[in-house]
């Protein structure tokens, strides 16, 4: 069987890199310690090994289907619901008043890594946990009461309930309307779209955490509240929610994306979440966990393609090698010793890993920002999570895609049969730029937003973070030309960015985020070769202090190696992004006078 | 309806370009002219237009099934096979002699690019095309006579039966056994592996072109001879090929790929095709044909991708411009209008355009190769073929899976959906890098055996061709400086080529290719460069001399505006993949002790 993540890596990651322990002085995660940390990991992962990974196919070939209003989906989400709910595993970021295990995000977020790269089909728990954690924040006393528990229980599923078919990345357009009732109920009226896990059979009710306009309420995103719109009514009358569409997609199709109607008979009851016109915000307070979550996943899916991949590529024999093509009387030789593909799981391996890094880090500001006392840290960490959210959204997603295909393209033709796992990993992490806002929402986020905000302060402090990295590696010899050409990206992404911020000055917007899709990409590649130094670092000195042997000594050998293909592979790439980023050549912005097309 | 391919862009290229019909200068052409090009490209549209553009998703949806040993595939196959056999269309690159319309190579390929582009699930006549090719070139006038008109007439399904379950990327392992009878014919036994098209209900008989060892015969690639397998024999009887499996695949659904085993009862009749263990010879004649029909199937994906998401592009209201956010009364702006979308729709256009004009110089190499009678012109073309052919099979192939998934994003979450046809495209494009050689093997095939084939001639006579498009280019104020680019980039490759060569001199060939497809990628994006500056040459000519307005105008600016984004945004790439190729770290080579991945 291949392995869909590896456990080694990730105690590494968790425990040398990142010291997560470390967390635990702070007096909110005091309870945990790595005895905890790794109940958790052990037990989610006990649910991947028989619940989720065995079942991976089978989600895929038996689709939800919606026959008489009704939608049904595998049992085998029942059975996976009912396991976390029992095991308090869908709430475990909650804090112990609200039900949760009050984990660091660091911990919380790798239990969503490890649960997708077994089965990213069954996202249902991820959706119930952020839609409880908006009622857990900002709803009344009232309805925490009464919908958080069941919802973390796994009785009851959550949806987050934001696109409709006009307002899909322009949230501001929304049109759903919500009209106040005498008993301080809404009745709602509306259409959404690409509601995931928005109807199916294996729960008790659905929870919809639904944007909708109250009735004269201004326009755009200022004018746009939430409500909970429940499938069935606590009563247990059903509440004017119509599962109009179910969409046929290209993958993750697990789980059903909804295209629901409310209000068709004027009896869509709902509950305004905290106070009026406040809906985005509230949203967008949960957005940086909800988009590390969509990162998670598109990593998780490169992580599951890469150990299928390595797995083949071990057993598979073809060929010769290049320098003995014409022994026709040796054996073939397993095809993971012919250079390019070597290349191709190397850089899946620097992908996967330094992504998952990349995701960690951003987690453990969440962490930091969330559980520090000091207000000086707290807003340094909080900084730096908003500049590092929209990149972990999208290096893991975009490079992610990247990662699989390579992956697929090592079995070759077997990689196009459904004999193998490619092909549906292939089709799966394909929605994953795309969700939580498109690759090219997130690059006008990260240029546009964070890295003017503050005067430039998130960026400052990211690059004292980075800068520290360099310094500690150029304390070993080997990892010195490394420590360099770090501090040489560095330079470069400062360059690209003082020449495109006059543009952001003179209020040319447009002019500013042409290519920001461009700046993302370097960007990300820049973050990433920082973790990368930073796993290297760690590896050196524990191989100079720790002396160890056989496969540990490997282990650490080739997170060196790996470090060294990821900045002879993937960094030279940002020599070409800064060329054009600083290139005054406009082809992009519309004109009076069009092209053809 | 989105438009499949483009109509004005296939003549800008056939005639302005390329001066397609020059070539009826040449004897062997001579017959033809513009006139009956342009009946041939528009009997197959006719055909593109109404058997197989409205049937894209249906053959799709409706895969072919294997059941008691018998294959059903979708029944418009057959009135596609009947169509195209009726109208002559299926051999029409053979020779008058041959029962052809005997049109070159760079006509001929274009009829599969729009045959490809309008439903490319219906590859079946290009298989039995290549199939017919090999018994038209190579067979005796007895087999000849036998099999080439029934084929050629849609009426007998042709397959390339080479690669065997131990036996893909390394052909010389195949072990396919051929026993000579009394007779003069042979007794296979065997087993082929996705064969495509290598059974089916839609025709009268297959004709499977197979390779196999006859008893006896040497190891290795020397060892292989070319047989012609039938399922049915002459007198109709089974011939003992079992149709064992049907692979199930990612995409190209409408084709079955087929695992078949030959020899079961003893009972498997073959023919050779011309001389013992020259089988593989035969087809690698064939393979520059084969390798430049994968890369118009790759090119003709994306430009029906390019061609649906453009439409929506154009159709989609989604906010508003960047530099007026806030004007929430003004309505919603066509998403072709944000400069991300423009650049993703430009990024298809300039891949899709730049990858058919490649295709079509290789093609024409063909044409002069095969009809000139100048030993020394036919020499330079031909040398031109082999060098390009790898490079058209490449750059169309990797980079319109690129242009498909940009084609995808544009429509966000409703490209993810079964609703538009982007998601199956991106799912049938992924086979396009893997058949008829891998991007592996087509990077060691370029920089291994055409860069330093006959000392480096090929690479002279394209290099001079491409210095005569920058002298022309020269001549034109506003194309200069992207002929001063083009220089460059030739300078750079050049200098990438002296820094690798030294390996080959020392025998290291393993170090010498092991970063063949970055130089693959390199030579791919430099000689798309040199297409579209050509293209953008005889734009700015023709606005010079011919002053045309309208939407002529805009065709040939946008020419010139696509060249430049090629330039801005492409071409930059070569920096970081020059900067790898010349780094002296070696990373992917095994060695003794190797790391752990």
């Amino acid at each position: 069987m291949a392995q869909y993540y590896s456990r080694r890596n990730l105690n590494f990651l968790l425990y040398e890199v990142f010291n997560a322990t470390e967390l635990t002085h702070y007096p909110y995660y005091s309870a945990h310690d790595r005895e905890t940390f790794d109940m958790t990991i052990d037990a989610v992962t006990q649910i991947g090994d028989t619940i989720m990974f065995p079942h991976f196919r089978d989600l895929d070939r038996n689709q939800p289907e919606l026959k008489n209003g009704k939608v049904t989906v595998h049992p085998k989400v029942g059975e996976y619901l009912k396991a976390m709910g029992d095991a308090g595993l869908i709430g475990t970021g909650f804090s112990f008043e609200d039900g949760g295990q009050q984990l660091p995000e660091i911990v919380n977020s790798i239990l969503g890594f490890i649960l997708m790269a077994a089965n990213n089909g069954m996202m249902y728990t991820g959706l119930t946990s952020g839609a409880a954690r908006l009622i857990a924040s900002f709803a009344s006393e009232e309805l925490k009461q009464t919908y958080v528990e069941k919802m973390l229980g796994g009785k009851w599923q959550g949806t987050m309930a934001l696109t409709e078919p006009q307002a899909g990345s322009s949230l501001s357009d929304i049109t759903t309307s919500a009209t106040p009732q005498a008993d301080g109920s809404y009745r709602i009226k509306g259409q959404k779209v690409f509601i995931s896990a928005g109807d199916h059979d294996q729960c008790e009710n659905i929870i919809h955490l639904m944007l909708a306009r109250i009735d004269g309420a201004p326009k755009g995103t200022k004018g746009i509240s939430l409500f909970i719109v429940p499938k069935y009514r606590l009563d247990g009358t059903e509440n004017d929610v119509t599962s109009t569409g179910i969409y046929h997609k290209l993958g993750q199709r697990g789980v059903p994306a909804m295209h629901l109607t409310m209000g068709d008979r004027d009896d869509c009851h709902g509950w305004l979440v905290g106070e009026p016109h406040r809906g985005l915000n509230y949203m967008f307070q949960m957005m940086n966990e909800a988009r590390i979550g969509v990162g998670m996943t598109g990593v998780a899916i490169a992580s599951a393609a890469y150990g299928a991949s390595l797995q083949y590529a071990k057993e598979r024999p073809q060929s010769r090698r290049l320098n003995e093509k014409s022994a026709l009387d040796s054996p073939q030789i397993p095809i993971i010793q012919h250079p390019d593909v070597k290349r191709m799981l190397l850089l899946q391996k620097a992908i996967v890993e330094g992504s998952l890094s990349l995701l960690m880090e951003t987690a453990r500001c969440t962490d930091i920002a969330h559980a520090s006392e000091d207000p000086e840290e707290k807003e340094k960490y909080h900084l730096m999570l908003e500049l590092l959210t929209p990149v972990a959204k999208t290096y893991p997603t975009e490079m992610g895609m990247v990662a699989v295909s390579n992956g697929l393209q090592v079995l070759g033709g077997y990689g196009f049969t459904e004999d193998f796992p490619l092909e549906q990993l292939y089709r799966d992490i394909r929605i994953t730029p795309i969700y939580e806002g498109t690759t090219g929402i997130q690059s006008q986020d990260l240029l546009g937003r964070k890295m003017t905000m503050k005067g430039g302060k998130p960026a400052q402090y990211l690059f004292g973070e980075v800068a520290k990295t360099i310094a500690e590696a150029e304390n070993h010899e080997t990892l010195k030309p490394y420590a360099q050409k770090l501090k040489a990206e560095l330079a470069r992404l400062q360059e690209v960015t003082m020449a495109l911020m006059p543009f952001a000055m003179q209020g040319d917007i447009e002019r500013f985020l042409m290519d920001a899709t461009l700046y993302m990409e370097m960007f990300g590649i820049s973050t990433v070769a920082w973790q990368w130094l930073k796993q290297a670092v760690v590896a050196q000195r524990t191989i100079v202090t720790q002396n160890p042997d056989g496969e540990e000594l490997a282990f650490y050998e080739g997170k060196i190696h790996t470090m060294k293909f990821f900045f002879h592979y993937e960094v030279p790439k940002t020599l070409g992004l800064a060329v054009r980023l600083k290139d005054n050549e406009v082809l992009t912005i519309a004109t009076e006078k069009e092209v053809i097309l």
